[in-house]
């Protein structure tokens, strides 16, 4: 059975295909997993629709995948920390260890990465999938895959949060309820945070996010200043934080207005190269602009958030699909209805989640 | 009724009495409090059995007390942020607003402190409390006064919590089970810690400690290097931060050797003016050791996490008496058997919490 | 003598003239002081051209300046820190003390501060000026008047530096090589920096920066990148911290680009409302955005610094005039010909600088 | 030539002995460096007249020295940061790179570090040495071999300051004016103090103190506090910061009674195991003490610093030896006459320094 090895593999714009592909060879350091569960992430989406991220161009066929959790079914060379059988999570981008960014604890910065599921290097819609030893981490018991497929977006919102520096008593707002928004939501509820509102175009979101014990919720449907100032009602106070998951010129100008003098704004999302922003309104009021590239350091205190129930982020999966179903499940992503559609890449079915 | 101000007077060791004292003039900018409940702490305990603490000395009759809540009956002049009949707790602790100190945004280490409960400023064991309205908070909707008495303990472990930069994942261990080291606890959990270790040489504590939550606790009956050593075992890993709020010469040890290299041993406790530590094996493992006197800007804080049900001080308080029974509520306190006892200075005992 | 208080007085727009004001009262806590050497700010020029900045309208008779020192003739009660006869510089912006920014050690975001010289209170273009004992500060014995009236720039640079968490060994970008940028230039020298380029569009200025000790120096006549570009080839490096004192959207841009991932960029200019700007370029690669409003704790630390001479900023007077020249003073300052223009207050001329 | 290979080899207490020893393998990542100029450590001495540091015992033929400059004479395969005939100083703790620490940017804690000089690997006190070329920094073009060999000793009071946080405007008291005393009295200058007391119970080191610019000197002949009390004395104020180069009790002492309330403690040195301080004084000042092991990221900013002029080094080398007279460099480093004694390695004797 572990001869089959089905990819889900992008050719071209709108061009997925389900085809073997040749088993990758173990080398020193890492392990080969059975991949169980993936889900699937809006530059997932962005790659199949557009054909690219920015530089990054699809031009040779490429396995998509970079939320990813399995089983270790073989061990490199002088691997130690793991054993065949166990489970684990897959942190997808793998840092070159010696350049200054990595010396300098910044390994998320280091321009050498080896990150997965893009036109560099093939992502993890397949059956057997290799990786450095040092990026699996072992799922709890308590744990299911699809948790640990979650890691990867959850570890945006802990480097999120721990970046704005989210503690005991904040008031915060978060800008967009898409995945994203949602994570850095139950991020910030475990790292104390009292106050929380949060603003979509959407109302279903919104609703959901409630769910999720949000404080407040904002449809947005006017101006920036408008909608900082509509928070700032809510709230009682304008927050310590504002944290961008949208990050396009509007919601950055809201998160400005909002926070309070001396406060950060940190951004997540990817909007345009160039955005026309009240720079002047943040730095008089020193109101300190963060932004966030990927995590480093978060997939263990993630991990160990939900192990020991401060996260729940299980109610994130409203669909499943089999690898076979794979064209249909990103056409679900993209239509916007569900929050995480996860993939299962295990043939046996043996556990669903 | 308001005439009368029954107050706790502690006029030397071991000498408390019930007695009748002038109603405070009101100033500017202060307001006048009706007590409801004042938690007892153990420096209360010290001046009576000690008649001092340190060079602060017990020379004429003082009120007792400084953990406190009640109602506002009194506007001084130019007060603008309260009302009369609102409820509120007192932080104890003036500061002058205008040395380094203060200006640098550390008022708590303000030379010039006007603290209340101590041999300089007569405390809050009185019928009729007049107090700076800056540093009197309103007890939200669904809050006890007994909730806003807590506030103080409460805040020593929230200020240590911040000092100790305890965030989402973190390993903790805490040296000692009394109350400061259950609120420290309890802030712990609240920002987020998964795996929180606590200490005592008492097993009821450490009894008590397991239901606010604790992972694992630790009986001591060794040195401190076996102490660490179990810790380490039990929490599975070196905790990132210690925070000994005992700080006697073996925990302030204990919390050395078991911190992990680049974490942070944070010191509540009030120890001997000086301890035998090894402190080499801090310094070259680049453990930092921070202190903390009381807090700053931690109420507000602490009381939004009690209001939203992220930290739960309830069932801390084991005794309550009237202002008349202080005496046998000194002398539980001074047993252990309790954790919090609180004394009622409300007349009307309109209501018990 | 002292009964004269010729003060230079904006009436509107392009009308400055020298008047007779009556004798401020001192109160309680403040000082009264001869003044002797005022700097024409930027802003004095602002508000002289246009009538306002920004929400900031001249509406009737004012006077200018606030980068001042002199004399202190009398003392009003309760002033301990100061005598008479101390020669003091003058800190403008005296906050209320007791806001949240304030108790927050960050008194220069005070919503409630009481800055001098624009249509909210009078400025020090006058013989005799009445200000905050605690925000005045005794000139040491080898430094002069004009040296004292410029801690008032100086503390700007400084805040900056420290804000942008200027160290040794650190490659700067500094956008703009006017006064403020110059002042800057001097403390990222202090603070131990060791490579840093300067831009501006003027090399007049280019000029005058260099023989403040700059080691390379850029006219700017291209695009934010190709200035960037040639920013980095110059220092050799991306710079760790770019510094921009100018904060037009070109040398926003500029300072992104520059600066390596995980660096920082400082705003301490003041730009129109909005910028259009690389926004997410700063943000996928970590780069933080800060600003900075004037300044807190700095007067002593560059006082310090002058009189142990880490910091030269005599040369950066080019030109005094007496008050009655004051007209004169503007034009030559809003001319860009000069660097730093004084005027001096003192009628005895006792002493020049 | 090159096969020459005398080394400086400690078989056991007091038996340090010339010999030659085979030519070290060169392997991937690293270069081949022709030892020019070695700076002897106190721990050199320590382990010639000991036979041990702490757990680190000698037990067989050892070459020490690990303060090293030279020319790099052969690249290992992949080495493309390095030519031959490069100058280069030479970091002589080379991590993992991928343990926690290495990965938090805390290399300098890395557990399985590999540091040159002591029983687990030989030293640098040779003709030809092989070492990871990440850790080799080329030499400016206007500095010697010797200053390449003081930038060990030198990074390791960078690395003081940074982590005491030492900035424009300092009050800095430093404990013992040793050769570790003095880089870290010219680093704090460096970085903008302006005012720096020193003590040491040795009046010729403090005269050499004050050629190299310190404002104060105290020689020890009392009890900490009183110690304390004459720096707090001299410097007008209490010390923002104080760095401990001897952290043995009494100084250790001296630095938290001397250091301003929310100050730090700053310990270098390496005293005995165990140490009794008024703990409790620092911690209820919220004075944190803070530790340093080696340095991280310090070579290339320590190098820049000499190189620009911030920092002059040369003044330490106060002796010159030939490798071949090495047991009388030992002798003259054990007698604390000199401050630096150099061994000059090259046998060309081509540049002396």
């Amino acid at each position: 059975m572990l001869q089959d090895n089905s990819s889900v593999i992008l050719h071209k714009i709108n061009d997925i295909r389900l085809e073997q592909k040749p088993i990758p060879k173990l080398t020193k350091g890492h392990v080969k997993i059975a991949v169980h569960s993936v889900g699937i992430c809006g530059s997932d989406i962005h790659f199949w629709i557009h054909g690219r991220i920015g530089d990054s161009i699809v031009k040779s066929p490429m396995i998509l995948g970079h939320e990813t959790s399995g089983t270790v079914v073989e061990l490199g060379e002088g691997v130690t920390n793991l054993k065949i059988g166990d489970r684990v999570a897959v942190e997808p981008g793998v840092p070159c260890y010696k350049c200054d960014q990595c010396m300098d604890g910044r390994y998320n910065l280091c321009p050498n990465v080896n990150f997965c599921g893009n036109p560099k290097k093939d992502g993890t819609l397949t059956r057997l999938y290799c990786h450095d030893a040092n990026f699996c981490f072992k799922l709890l018991d308590n744990m299911t895959y699809e948790e640990g497929a979650l890691l990867e977006p959850l570890s945006v919102g802990v480097h999120a949060c721990r970046r704005a520096e989210v503690t005991g008593g904040d008031t915060i707002l978060i800008c967009g309820a898409g995945p994203i928004g949602l994570v850095t939501l139950l991020t910030a509820r475990a790292f104390g945070a009292t106050n929380i509102a949060i603003t979509d175009i959407n109302a279903k979101r919104l609703e959901f996010a409630k769910t999720l014990g949000v404080n407040h919720t904002i449809l947005v449907d006017g101006d920036p200043q408008s909608t900082a100032k509509r928070a700032i009602e809510l709230l009682g106070k304008m927050p310590d934080k504002s944290i961008d998951c949208v990050a396009f010129p509007p919601t950055i100008s809201t998160a400005i207005y909002a926070t309070k003098s001396g406060g950060t704004v940190l951004l997540v999302g990817l909007g345009p190269p160039t955005s026309e922003i009240p720079i002047v309104n943040a730095s008089v009021r020193e109101v300190d602009i963060k932004g966030v590239f990927r995590y480093k350091g978060c997939y263990q205190k993630a991990m160990d958030m939900i192990a020991r129930g401060l996260i729940n982020v299980k109610p994130l999966v409203t669909h499943r699909y089999a690898m076979e179903q794979a064209l249909e499940a990103f056409e679900m992503t993209k239509s916007g209805e569900g929050i995480k559609v996860m993939i299962k890449c295990d043939p046996t079915r043996a556990q669903l989640k």
